[in-house]
């Protein structure tokens, strides 16, 4: 494994995101999703299930109490509840001292705090850091001596802890309160909490190990995987990484543990045990072979996501080839066989799963907006150890389009299920649809999307950049102000490399997604040799660049078949994106006060020559390397045509047969009843009057609740609808033709119920 | 409501098929289906799962015995199973003393004995009418004295009878004992258990009605309703009428009984009752609201056609003009918004269920094969009602199609579900898809479809004629043998009508479905005065007719837009079929040793002039009534064309927008892999080679197992599948010219596993 590409995200807190598009996303979690979370997690949302978090934490938090102060004579309280959901007999009463909620319960919290941290790092809020602090300490009260934290458990009877691996979460709630310690400590540096998730994670890694006494099980929900492996890069603890490593290489070995586990439960429990005859069995678990034997994603596409992570993870600081290896199988399978084109995973609702190869239903299927997020999380992490411009395309399309349509443009209501293709009528009448809402929802019972939108959000600076000590790579181009130190060890692009000073300032100013234009300014108090690197986005074939380096200007054009071509004097065009951008950018553009301009054009000025020579750049796996001495005032501009782009699918994927989507940059887009009618299968788009290269295809400015965006005007075909019997004889249907209006999917479902499809008929 | 038209089936007594294609069918079910359903309901059919149903009765028959010879000293066995299904802890050594089996098991026996006794009057066979008496006698062993006859409660204790007529399908088990009994009674002539079914009607009688005392109860899965009826019009005796009337009224009355009975039933279990929220809670069930009121067709197919029949029935024999008025709305529902193109009917498994309007996906179907069949019940009845086209064309639609789908070609295995578009890989690995099932299966644990298909098969004959004192209508053309007598009371077809004499034999002879023509030969000894009435086919948009009556010759010819004509001298085209008829039929006539052909095709002395006058015939509602004085001799030759439809769906039809299929007279076509390769969604009928009125495709002979049809060679257009990856850029897919095979649907999968679809995509 070739070391030499490793990285890891930047951190946090040496990095603001000033972009406009990413910051209206950040603003709306830090101003509503966290606040909203807040209030649920302690079930003051009037309306809402109630989610019961706080309240088995400060449950848990007494009975800890009164067990050191009652010292031997504490008596436990009988309560031996089983199942996977306890509600209160009377909800308006209910009793204090009793676990409610689902058996994940705790995770509520742990998503929040981490949500809080990396906001923090973005927009400092002390009464928000208060509050936390707050909720860390009713948190660490409820934990045992031992270091046990799952209050399920904890109130319930620890006699059953570590019994129900496979379906009763504990190692998904150690996974999820090392993420939001971890993030937590990061941001303020405070401990307690990280302190506390490493007490827990001791305790689990004294009772699991390959040790012959030690239990042989690892978690039903995955997630402490990746969690335990960032555990182990913030303390340094080893035993942290081979947890991980342990359950990892512990997944689908037989005997199955599930089924050793059932059958002690049954045991216990005085039941028949009977095996589960089905073949895969636990593939839903990803747990139904060795997971480096493993080739299809399969089974809950959450918890495939987490897994996969946590697999990358331990890849590249195991720097196991085979297990990178099962990593890219199983990226294949997903990328070529099992993502829906607006980045979504998941095409069925039946244990919120994978289907099989090219089954991507788009009226019926799930893409959950966690299972988008959890993409991004395994793609980030290929980036992390090999970066290569497919990893950076799907984390892009996975974000800008499932993961952002997941919550509304208010932040108030969210999509767990993000379907293709929607018809009000059917999500009500058909219960087939059921899962498939027409509008989003103000929360849920099982609330995993809100929270983790809230976390990807906050924390998306950390897709958009990874470094290692000699490189900065940019994966996704999105206004930002960050420092980078230099502290090269090796080479990395193979070119010899002078250290001089280590530090320099960046800003990134774009005005993606909607235009193509990128520039990258340095600010160094002395020069700095390192290499900067830049995605060469799978949406765009062609790029105009120039690079200033030591003051050395030099131009280049890059096309997709060509490769990258140094240019003549000719002057860098300054109307890049043919004449639209400027016009789209009227009202997105916004100065935060610094001096920048923040539309990603160069000023005049900037365009004079330079006359200094610059290491020549390369290209590898889809990215731009520059390497070079970098001095105050240099910067790098990228302008990458954003067309219009008409895609079908492998014909192999029925669904898609005789049918187009339309994309411009990493936007998908998608027709709405609110702008087209009702009956959207009747459209065709107009290939004909669209013509080559889609001229026929205007972009315009589009505007809901007070968020820009661009949409589509595309010229259709809309068949007429005659009064008819069920079944008539042929004749081709009479049409006229239309102007479609398709708009960003994520931006869907934002001007009440109607109907919308992604994919949509065409005729020559 | 208007009475002249009422009519009644004829007794299948009278009646023998002689038709190649139903003939075929019937001994199918007499010599694979009944004996193997006889094997099956005394659970001897290695493999399958027991039945129980003869276990059951024989051991309430020894509890009975018991009862009496024990007399007050008799003490009933403490069973009290209250489950819906009944399953023996070592399936090996079932208790003989307990009921097993699902709570309708006993109606196993009723679909058998029914099946027997049209098959008996078909062919008699001494030998099964002796296994069906001694079945008969275990049956009526069982019964109570009070002649309640249901095993479930009989075993597991009376003090639950009619305690949860909902779920519990006791009067289900009534209906069908009821249909099985006339049956049986009518061929045989054997009463025996008719007494029995007449003694357990009694005592729901006794039970259930609009007195105080009596319960108010209703079946929750419908068939007592049409049952009842068919007691009445063999005993006379209208209680059984009246019973009917009452438990169509008080369906879904408010307060709804099924609440109430819950709400009872909970306090007796000492469990809390909670009401069910849902709005339309009771649709499943069309107990949702008074049947007069309804106006769509909801809830599981089945129970809805078997309803709708009841109320067309009573509807007629009450002359009920309220309630007949919801028959027709309740049929526009379903055959303007909810009709597959197969005549199948209920789009979801969801509940077994019809689905929202215009809601009817091809792939996700549910289509049981006995919703089929309730539709035919339906239609038929609303054909006794008032004879008009539509009724016979989806009776038709249905029966060809749907129902055929439902048994293998050779009788051995069955479809309960019979989906339009079929993917294996789908049906293995789509949790949403596993109610499909790509190849027939042996026998079901729920055996409704493969013994319904035994009981429309065997008695197909009552669905092609029926008639009053004096009229006789052909509904189906089907070569047969009958007899009609006339009793003329009133005039039928506002024509004098002379009273010769009142019996004559017909003959039908025809080759459909295959070709259009058709002869009903006339048979009597003395002129006989009478109407004889003939369906014009929804398929058909032409026909040459000839009728010679008292020795006069007309002849006509009519189209769909023009109506009936009367030709010239010109001949009687003998060639009808365009040519392909004459070759179509080798192979396929076989005389049945009277000395007929069966062609359907006069012979040329039959083609000789008369000269005669006959009453003008008359088109009413889609029927051709030709009355006269008929003397030996006389006949009428119809001569329908047939040709090759394409027809599209309403545009409102989601699953079918861009889509056409297939249909030659009754018959509905369908793409199979076998012929036609995998990945069936690549292909699209070329319409341009097709060409107007469907000059381009070509109807073949083919042979399925030694069973003769039609296929359609269908010029089509197959899309190229190049290595690919999951989304590329549009070009328009490269095709190459294919010529597609069409076979008839209900012959598919006869041929291994395998993908199927009715609808195809097109090209202009």
């Amino acid at each position: 494994m070739e070391q030499r590409y490793f990285s890891d995200p930047v951190d946090l807190k040496k990095i603001r995101v000033t972009d406009e598009f990413w910051h209206r996303e950040q603003e709306l979690v830090r101003r509503e999703v966290i606040p909203y979370q807040w209030e649920a997690l302690n079930d003051r949302v009037p309306g809402a299930a109630p989610s019961y978090c706080m309240h088995n934490f400060r449950a848990a938090g007494r009975l800890m109490r009164q067990k050191r102060e009652k010292g031997k004579d504490f008596v436990p309280p009988e309560y031996t509840f089983r199942g996977f959901e306890a509600l209160p007999e009377d909800p308006a009463a209910p009793d204090p001292d009793k676990f409610y909620g689902f058996v994940f319960q705790d995770t509520d919290f742990s998503k929040w705090i981490e949500a809080v941290g990396y906001s923090l790092t973005q927009h400092p809020d002390p009464e928000l850091e208060r509050t936390a602090d707050e909720a860390i300490e009713i948190v660490c009260a409820a934990q045992l001596e031992n270091g046990y934290l799952d209050t399920y458990y904890i109130i319930n009877g620890m006699d059953r802890a570590f019994t129900n691996l496979k379906d009763h979460h504990e190692l998904y709630c150690l996974g999820h309160l090392v993420e939001g310690a971890v993030a937590y400590f990061q941001a303020t540096g405070k401990d307690k909490l990280l302190k506390a998730a490493c007490r827990f994670a001791d305790y689990v890694a004294e009772c699991f190990g390959p040790e012959e006494e030690k239990c042989k099980g690892y978690p039903g929900h995955e997630i402490a995987e990746m969690a335990l492996v960032r555990l182990y890069q913030v303390t340094g603890e080893e035993k942290y990484l081979n947890l991980s490593k342990f359950f990892l290489d512990q997944r689908g070995t037989q005997p199955y543990y599930f089924e050793e586990e059932e059958k002690k439960r049954a045991a216990l429990e005085g039941r028949t045990w009977k095996p589960d005859a089905s073949p895969n069995k636990y593939a839903y678990y990803q747990a139904h072979e060795p997971v480096r034997r493993q080739s299809e994603a399969v089974g809950h596409a959450v918890r495939a996501g987490y897994l996969y992570s946590g697999m990358a993870d331990v890849a590249r600081l195991a720097g196991d080839e085979e297990l990178y290896g099962a990593c890219e199988r199983l990226w294949k399978s997903i990328v070529e066989e099992k993502l829906y084109i607006t980045g979504g995973v998941g095409a069925t609702h039946m244990g919120e799963a994978f289907s099989y190869p090219y089954d991507l239903p788009n009226d019926t299927a799930y893409s959950e907006t966690c299972a988008a997020i959890a993409l991004a999380f395994f793609a980030r992490r290929m980036l992390q150890i090999k970066p290569e411009g497919q990893y950076g395309d799907v984390m892009e399309l996975a974000l800008y389009n499932t993961v952002l349509a997941g919550m509304a443009l208010d932040g108030k209501s969210f999509f767990y299920v993000n379907p293709l293709e929607v018809t009000p009528e059917a999500c009500e009448k058909d219960s087939r649809k059921f899962h498939v809402k027409p509008v989003r929802q103000k929360w849920f019972g099982c609330a995993c999307c809100p929270p983790n939108i809230a976390r990807i959000v906050s924390s998306v600076a950390s897709y958009a950049y990874t470094e290692n000590e000699d490189t900065l790579w940019t994966h996704l181009y999105m206004g930002s102000v960050l420092t980078k130190e230099f502290t090269p060890r090796r080479n990395t692009a193979g070119k010899p490399v002078v250290c001089g000073g280590k530090k320099m300032d960046l800003r990134l100013e774009t005005r993606m997604p909607w235009e193509g234009s990128a520039v990258m300014r340095i600010h160094a108090e002395e020069p700095v040799t390192g290499t900067l690197a830049f995605r060469l986005p799978g949406w765009s074939g062609n790029a105009r660049i120039m690079a200033v380096c030591g003051g050395e200007k030099r131009e280049f054009t890059w096309s997709r078949k060509r490769g990258l071509e140094q240019e003549g004097r000719r002057e860098f065009a300054q109307d890049a994106g043919r004449g639209f951008a400027q016009d789209a950018g009227q009202g997105l553009a916004q100065d935060d006060g610094r001096g920048f301009a923040q539309d990603g054009k160069l000023r005049p000025e900037e365009a004079a020559d330079f006359e200094k020579a610059l290491a020549d750049p390369e290209i590898r796996d889809g990215y731009l390397y520059f390497t070079g001495e970098w001095q105050d005032g240099d910067y790098i501009a990228l302008d990458f045509d954003m067309e219009v782009r008409i895609w079908a699918a492998n014909p192999k994927v029925r669904e898609d047969v005789g049918k187009v989507a339309l994309t411009r940059g990493p936007v998908t887009f998608c027709m709405e009843e609110a702008d087209n009618g009702k009956d959207l299968h009747l459209n065709r788009l107009d290939l004909e009057r669209i013509g080559e290269n889609c001229q026929g295809i205007v972009a315009e400015k589009m505007e809901i609740q007070g968020h820009p965006m661009i949409c589509l005007k595309v010229p259709g075909r809309r068949q007429a609808t005659p009064a008819s019997p069920l079944y008539h004889e042929f004749t081709p249907a009479r049409e006229e033709e239309v102007l479609l209006t398709f708009l960003p999917y994520y931006a869907w479902a934002n001007r009440g119920e109607g109907e919308m499809s992604v994919w949509v008929r065409y005729s020559l």
